[in-house]
């Protein structure tokens, strides 16, 4: 038999599990105040820094010259300078200047889209040119005076996918936040799983039930007994590719609910930005923004001490399925009625990986021409 | 040159280094006594507890929902309840309710033959139907009103047939454990290995020597003087897959040596029960059981610590060895005569390991007919 | 159409990133003095320890009898005693003796041509028939009169060469080390870089300066006012396979510079061995040898601790850009003019690589004449 010649075996391609042409929460706005900031985003190591004016600027986090992190740097004047040998560099890729060498001909590294926007900053990791910025999601309590803040960062191994999964179906918080949030009503009481344009929303209202734990202290927070029959409500918004907005809230019974009066009510949001790391890891900004007593630092303070008390009893069940399904990739997993929210969710960015997928492989205008 | 179509690449399968149709130890009977327990059982990640009337069950940790390690959840009324959603599962691997679903087609997970006895959880991690619970060796010992038993558990980093040659040669007592129980005779009295049964028993007996300071310890303990001439034995016992029961001891010179009466000598058994956690880790159950002064708790508490702190001693040799053979795959060991007991207790897992693949193998009954 | 026959995969050979016919150093002197010592070279566990007469020898690593590591063993009489089964071996590679065992048959381990000079170990990986210990680099500092030296070992994550890129481009002294030895002169002093029999020297003088603070300290360790403006250079001086002697140091202005009288300067030899343990991590020998105020060992120590901090400045970029290099194989590295030295090493490095993989395809001169 005669021999045959093999090509190179490429191992089979996995299909990307995230799309790269969008919005992302990159760090929050502290976090580059004093210097840059190396971090990676969906596969790619970024050094986010202030340039001139104090305008960000995300770059490839390797030094042209000799392949040195840039986020081991400073920023003088505006540009970024390697901590290793001193090349200055802009904030469009290019090298601006470098001791005794003409910089012409050096390569131009990877800038990519990013904004500063509502305390965060947010990365396109794709094509800068389809970077819209005014399809950043709104967030309307940012510096509003009804509205106050309070969150934290978790880096979590787990595909982010498992995170929206996790926070679209609250029955969750009845088994792993069963001492502050969680309550047997939760699960007894069927969701509503909608499209709202490009929203995915679940909801749940329950009535005339006992505020658990966590509630209570913030009924107390807006200055209402705790003591009372309360209405609870929770609606799960998803919008790609990656937040999870929860409005939550309990009222005192009869006074309408998720309608009733701000006095009446303790209301709140909570933000979830869930960012891929890599395939198997996230950044997590967790955080709640409240509508009530807004002035009060010290209830801010005890709100996200109790919530990062509480998101820190997810890491482990998150990290241990991690585990479980890298191990069985090919088992099946339920798609049941309270997983509705995460199953849609994931239709929507398996469009929109698509998508991805399509307009690389199609020819470009040029090429179509020659052919 | 015509394109070649090439099937997807298998990486070659390498055979497997652990039957899986025996029992093993997975855990001690205490280890499950509050909540569920998570642990790899040759490579399998298995989830144990209690169920109805404290009956133990073996599962794998895999929530049929959505992959969560069912070790995360509790028990509640027989019933193991996942930790993430409240999915009910019963101990036959089959779901039993969840939180408002009907779950009659929920796929079923894998359940394990598992046996509590003599202290500890025995599992059988292959095919259940050829698990046979009077196949579990009988440990004499245990609540015999003579005897009284101390021991720990070590996770260790090496092939489990690694631990099994260790035992099995106990030279390496002279050189790793030099001031607790290896003495120079040890080296100079050959030893006898022998096929009994289903056993391999390798055997060294010394006469008239001084006893080392653990077994100087271990006569005080049965009241006896520790500063004449002893006999030594040590008989080791390896029954597939992976227990080595060694009967270890000292009698004043001239009573008899091993069969010398009880107060004249101080006779003990050491347990090792060593269960693959992967092909390059284990668990390791390890104690002694001793027939003397058996009602002395504080002596059980002192031989514990002290057999505790001679078995740490074989662990980094195990596993710097084992990353020695990992990088050397293709170097051939030397095997002794001290080395029988091993490579005869490897010649018996060879060929349960052969049975089990010829058994896959083979077509079943139907196919047979079919053809 | 007809199955084809595929050989097994084998992934593409890397080609070699370091030498083996050549001296590195492997330890100190002290390391073994008291027992033997493991470590990785250039891929290979060995064991260091000293044989009859102190004698040094080098093994690998492996006891023949079970593959235990040697270097857990100890020395009896000249011979390595196997920590695990009590084999001795002789610096040879061969075994000399078991307790109850003939060992004439057993198989020999490689034994490495090792040196013991100037207060290291010095070991040559490859074949030792070309082993010549005059080629081992000449150091003349080491116990003379006139000369004190103190040093240190880390270990570091990265490729060998990007320590020697490291040090034969001292422009990031500016940049890593701003508060101790860097000044903006550095980079504005061009280098110039030429090649002196087998080493790559790269020389930079600077006139008229303010010494940093690292170096006033060592003027007034020599006795010296450190207020007046000085002339320092910097002479990197490349040996193959890897050590760097960077000849440094200031002299008062109007004496000479490099050439002016001992009373007048502070003159040092930074020290630099770089010793591969696998292809992307390394034991760095670092220290600096001085030549002045030899006896005052408070100073010795003093420069040692000031060079040790200064030092451990390289370690958070080197492993990180070797992070980014693994990350990116592809992407290529500019080579400036202060590049020069570092290009110049590599090249004689991949001279020495390419004869050594021409040495190993080139059919032996019994295999020539039989074809």
């Amino acid at each position: 038999m005669s021999p045959v010649n093999v090509a190179p075996i490429a191992l089979p391609q996995r299909a990307a599990t995230f799309p790269k042409n969008a919005w992302y929460v990159a760090c929050t706005a502290d976090e580059i105040d004093a210097k840059p900031l190396g971090r990676q985003i969906c596969g790619i190591h970024m050094v986010f820094y202030r340039g001139v004016n104090n305008q960000v600027a995300a770059l490839d986090d390797f030094c042209p010259h000799r392949g040195a992190p840039l986020s081991l740097g400073k920023v003088c004047e505006g540009k970024l300078v390697c901590g290793y040998h001193g090349l200055e560099m802009g904030c469009d890729g290019k090298t601006v200047a470098m001791p005794g060498q003409r910089v012409g001909g050096f390569p131009t590294i990877t800038s990519y889209a990013v904004e500063e926007r509502y305390g965060f900053i947010w990365v396109w990791p794709g094509d800068r040119a389809l970077a819209d910025p005014a399809t950043i999601q709104q967030l309307e309590w940012h510096n509003h005076p009804d509205w106050a803040y309070g969150g934290g960062l978790f880096h979590i191994g787990c595909d982010y996918r498992l995170m929206i999964d996790n926070l679209m179906d609250l029955t969750h918080e009845t088994y792993v936040h069963a001492s502050s949030i969680g309550q047997k009503e939760i699960d007894e009481t069927p969701c509503k799983t909608s499209l709202e344009g490009e929203q995915v929303v679940t909801s749940r209202f329950m009535s005339g039930i006992e505020a658990p734990p966590f509630w209570k202290m913030a009924l107390r927070g807006n200055g209402l007994t705790d003591d009372v029959p309360v209405d609870r409500w929770q609606i799960c918004r998803f919008t790609p590719p990656s937040s999870v907005m929860i409005e939550v809230g309990v009222a005192h019974q009869g006074h309408g609910g998720y309608d009733a009066p701000n006095d009446k009510k303790a209301y709140s949001v909570v933000v979830d930005f869930i960012t891929p790391e890599t395939e198997t890891s996230i950044w997590y900004f967790w955080g709640m923004a409240r509508k009530f007593n807004p002035k009060d630092t010290q209830l801010t303070a005890q709100i996200r001490e109790g919530q990062g008390r509480i998101f820190t009893e997810d890491l482990e069940v998150l990290e241990l399925q991690q585990r479980n399904l890298s191990a069985h990739p090919e088992r099946k997993l339920l798609k049941l009625n309270i997983d509705t929210g995460g199953v849609q969710a994931r239709r929507m960015l398996d469009k929109m990986i698509e998508r991805e997928r399509q307009a690389m492989d199609a020819p470009t205008a040029a090429q179509a021409q020659a052919a």
